[in-house]
């Protein structure tokens, strides 16, 4: 992109703006929705684990589908005998026809498995995309479902009209979630992308000259600040999928939230850069609103 | 590679002794199964279009499933009501207990909905690994009836002993039954991946510049001769999918077979490169005949 080597630096991409714009979107298909007597409902299934940080994800997004007009539920099993609980669970709510999308929380315990809890998840209820249809119509190009955070990326760069064809676009990380499903999208051209795709990760040599190739570089690695502003090439567009907390004693908090990328340097380098928070997360939240909006619809159909 | 700049040049891969050790050790298996009273047996399903290409592949593989004791046949579908027609043979055979694998010739006449007709194929006959269930399991990490060439790409890598390991792979194609396929397993450690990998296609610019990166080049663009030996980067392996026949009339047989890559100015950079014919060709055939052996011995555990 040598057009934007002289442009501006470090513009913020609002994560939180896109999120609203699509939750007025979404609200509306709930209101015509209503006026077919039917209400949208989310269902979250998890094994009862004391993490901190999804019951903070959890009510975070409860607070939306409120906000949308989704009703929503959650589920906690033991987590002995876990996999049998999660499979009736899912069997159960799968066949219950009040609920139109059920969220399950990955990843799930060591010992129980996967594809034996996912048997029993109806794949049009999977508004996450982690069932193996799902997964399968992604690859053949035929997408439902698809799992939320490589679908808030696909939608922060429509929404800000950041075109990929042909463009070089370099993902760090391979994860089944968000690298690999990601790397799909980018590639073809339904999902919105036609791009160029390096995706590196931690086997990955010469990471920084691989980096300074993107004219997009998508972070999706899961290290604080991994990622420097030295490496990022001049002008190019970056969107930061990392979320941790790094604690420090000094600030009021007693810390802050930072993505994968190192902000302060990329933002001196990049020309549109999301932050962390108020860049991806909020949208994530979104496509899962619009997802159990559309499973609702198609359900009803 | 620096370590293979001055090592030797242009050493073909034997792709009809690789097809041939891995038949020895398909037909060794078949051998089991006939002791559990089981003959393996595959069956494609075409529709008719005096396809002249599709029928030679067609003898070249049922020789090669007689060599190994599978038992074939063909089924053949009128073009008038295909999709019907289809949806019709694929039932009967996914119901037929004496049928191990089933090969869909693809792509389907337009206007035949892949999806209505894969409906009607137990994804435990899917052999070629184009049921969504399929490509959905290869997508999560687990893979098990994958797309032949794909797969006889990963083979030959293996079986040469080219180690991926951090090495940057370019892909040229992400076509759903090659190039995206293989982007999932090149990038896997579980199916033999961890390289580090570039996906470019019709749309990527500077495509000579991004081949030059290439440790590993695999060319599935579907053009004949279109990779040149000066893209190619010095020591690189080069794996060449493509099949095409130049006519050429003062050759004695009216002309010849060439990949995708311009095999004389390859073979004078590439380490190691495969020929065409006699690469990926009877690598691919020897996959599929390991598919339909594995496809009965699951059907028969």
């Amino acid at each position: 992109m040598p057009d934007k080597e002289t442009g501006p630096r470090g513009v913020k991409i609002d994560g939180r703006g896109i999120a609203r714009a699509m939750e007025e979107e979404v609200a509306a298909e709930v209101g015509r929705l209503a006026e077919r007597g039917v209400v949208p409902r989310l269902v979250s299934v998890a094994v009862d684990d004391d993490d901190r940080s999804f019951e903070s994800y959890s009510r975070s997004r409860e607070r939306a589908c409120e906000r949308v007009g989704i009703e929503t539920d959650s589920v906690k099993v033991p987590l002995m005998d876990a996999e049998r609980s999660l499979g009736r669970e899912l069997a159960k709510l799968s066949a219950d026809p009040a609920v139109h999308g059920v969220l399950l929380k990955l990843p799930l315990p060591s010992g129980v498995s996967e594809a034996g809890v996912f048997s029993h998840l109806h794949p049009g209820k999977d508004v996450e995309g982690v069932h193996p249809r799902n997964a399968g119509l992604l690859a053949l190009g035929r997408p439902r479902f698809v799992p939320c955070t490589a679908a808030a990326v696909m939608a922060i760069l429509r929404r800000e009209d950041l075109p990929l064809e042909g463009r070089h676009v370099v993902v760090l990380g391979r994860s089944r979630v968000v690298g690999a499903p990601l790397t799909t999208m980018l590639l073809d051209k339904r999902t919105g992308g036609n791009g160029t795709v390096t995706v590196c990760h931690s086997r990955t040599r010469n990471l920084p000259q691989m980096v300074a190739q993107a004219e997009v570089l998508i972070a999706a690695v899961g290290r604080p600040e991994y990622v420097k502003g030295e490496w990022i090439r001049p002008g190019a567009v970056v969107i930061d999928v990392g979320v941790h907390w790094l604690a420090d004693s000094s600030l009021p908090k007693g810390g802050k939230l930072v993505g994968d990328v190192h902000f302060e340097s990329a933002s001196r380098v990049a020309s549109r850069i999301t932050p962390v928070p108020g860049g991806v997360g909020p949208v994530t939240t979104a496509i899962l609103l619009r997802a159990t909006v559309r499973a609702a619809a198609r359900a009803e159909d």
